[in-house]
């Protein structure tokens, strides 16, 4: 057992398929061939295969959820939760993650080389969808053999994937744990999705998405991330972290960032444009706000799964308020499914999901506990 | 009496002050001068000059804030609250509304003529703070002859300039009534002013602020204007408003406006650029930033003020939230002020103030009665 609960060193790994004729038939009825899946995995599958956990990751994450690349010493981005004794326990269970279809980190999107053109698809990439992304995935859980998922979990963007699964493929799910996320955008977040969306476009460097040969439109794409980032914090956990602390003890009197909250997300902004494709960016955004399982699409009429479902959502998320979690849970007791609803007292907003490590922990590792018990009992009651 | 409530056809007036060498000395330490105020005044000074109430206007106001100009069919930006018969009665009151110096509606800002180069001031116009603002306005009260205002109100920004009115001028004002603002910004606030500052800056049409030959940095100001306009509605006023409408009935899966709400922001963002200079806009939100009342500077200690206080939160409101309400009634009941707290249950977001009429003006109209009749109780006394 590795003691300091990582998974050291790991490797992304790539998956294509959907070579032409058999291309991906997507929710536009578009078509999308080759696709590669970049994915990462972290413990061992066990031989009857039931014990894989898919990670869906959110916005701007990736493959890359847990444990380090050589030489790097910033672990994957759920690392926290991802590893020997934590929340998805690497000992005990097979962890998957893999980058969204759409996205930049080596899943196909619209910076990856079109076949047709021997050029990056640019804005000639097809919409993809959150049906798509789990479509994708689910060739990829085909490949490893698996048929069955003891669970799918991820938080924002992660939980929509999550619930699609289950819309999707509801009877290769065992159980699915949705964290701040909802059955389908507000016109809020639409608003600010829509806002993130034309800052990139307003940019003369975004070119209409054929900026590929010249370089990314920075400046859109910075400011799309600092909105963002105001919207992942909150009221609360910003008065904590900078009140209205001023970097030089003083006001500037001109436009300098006076304030150390200013200096944060311009810094923020700065960094992202050198890890972010712009177009992803527009592309996944536009999957959230098409995402929309409510009115019996999560689980049809007459339909009954033996999915487990447990919701967790925080007290201090204002873009992901705890009512669409809740919303969630009611459409699912609807539908008698078995689920469990927790609110997490944190201060933290939507960063919750990744900072919050404690008390997810806990309610995770006792949820795919039982999970992983009753599934062994039913198992060899079925044998 | 006007029946339909309405103060008529109305003029913009226009007072001019702090020519050199008396130029208007601001916060920054800089001069200012001359100074235009563009102003409007509805109804009648009363012969003893009691009944002057100055209304101060939010961010993107003007001085034009009740009746019609000439031809026009679109009435001030607060008529619904000023006019015979409303909450601002100009039966009784004399009401005054001025443009802010760093605005673009014909007060000194920095798209006006800078007399030293014959060329608009651009970014060589001094940053201007509230203080300076309300500076400015006492300048127009005494050219107007009033030695003491019956009342001082606004909204948002409007609400920080009658709070400042009281920190550098209380004895020359009655009452205040500052609606659905602060004592100071949180960094939550700042931080969506900041993101606002660099769409308008990342703009390479705003050419460091000298663009006046050239043309508005359209795209950068529209993107700034819609996050406003996130900001100032609520998640259930959008909810009511656009939900998921779609403008096609289907998704076009394309970036298109696909949603209802996603055509009103960008119709929004695209009208305001019409209207309101980009660089008034950088001016006013740092001026908001820069707002600071807490920690004794409202009243200091020792100082005794007979102004009456009446202040309104709404509890929809999530860019000016309750909690900063009552933290200025907090502050003025600690000075023993006489101070009345009111929050509204409006769903209408930060814009309640705007939209708002019914319950606001019997709360403002009872305050006003009491508050004018005391007043002139004490005035006869005083005699």
């Amino acid at each position: 057992m590795n003691k300091d609960g990582s998974v050291g060193v790991v490797k992304t790994k790539y998956f294509t398929f959907a070579e032409a004729p058999d291309e991906l038939v997507l929710e536009s009825e578009r078509t999308l061939g080759p696709v590669t899946l970049a994915y990462e995995t972290y413990g061992t599958l066990n031989g009857d295969k039931t014990n894989a956990i898919l990670v869906a990751h959110a916005l701007s994450g990736d493959a890359h959820a847990a444990g380090f690349y050589e030489g790097d010493t910033t672990p994957g981005w759920w690392d926290v939760m991802i590893g020997p004794g934590k929340a998805l326990d690497t000992e005990r269970y097979f962890v998957i993650c893999s980058n969204v279809i759409g996205g930049c980190k080596g899943s196909t999107g619209p910076s990856s080389l079109n076949p047709r053109t021997g050029k990056p698809y640019g804005f000639d990439f097809p919409v993809i969808t959150i049906t798509d992304m789990v479509e994708a995935q689910r060739h990829l859980v085909d490949h490893l053999g698996i048929e069955k998922l003891l669970c799918v979990t991820g938080g924002s963007m992660g939980g929509m994937q999550a619930l699609q699964w289950v819309a999707s493929y509801g009877e290769r799910v065992r159980s699915a744990i949705p964290i701040a996320t909802a059955l389908k955008h507000s016109p809020q977040q639409i608003a600010f999705d829509e806002v993130v969306r034309q800052s990139i476009m307003a940019d003369p460097a975004w070119r209409q998405g054929e900026y590929y040969e010249y370089g990314q439109p920075e400046k859109g794409l910075a400011v799309a991330r600092m909105i963002g980032h105001i919207t992942f914090m909150s009221d609360q956990s910003m008065e904590e972290k900078f009140s209205r602390n001023l970097r030089n003890g003083q006001y500037n009197f001109d436009f300098a960032a006076d304030f150390e909250v200013e200096g944060y997300l311009r810094n923020r902004g700065d960094n992202f444009v050198r890890r972010f494709d712009a177009n992803s960016y527009l592309y996944i955004t536009k999957a959230m706000d098409y995402f929309d399982l409510s009115g019996g699409r999560l689980i049809p009429n007459g339909k009954v799964l033996s999915t487990r479902f447990l919701v967790v959502s925080f007290k201090s998320d204002w873009l992901y308020p705890s009512y669409q979690s809740q919303e969630i849970v009611r459409v699912l007791k609807m539908k008698q499914a078995d689920a469990t609803y927790c609110e997490l007292p944190s201060t933290y907003g939507h960063d919750a999901f990744l900072l919050e490590v404690e008390e997810q922990t806990t309610l995770i590792q006792h949820f795919l506990d039982k999970t992983f018990n009753g599934y062994h009992v039913v198992s060899s009651n079925d044998i």
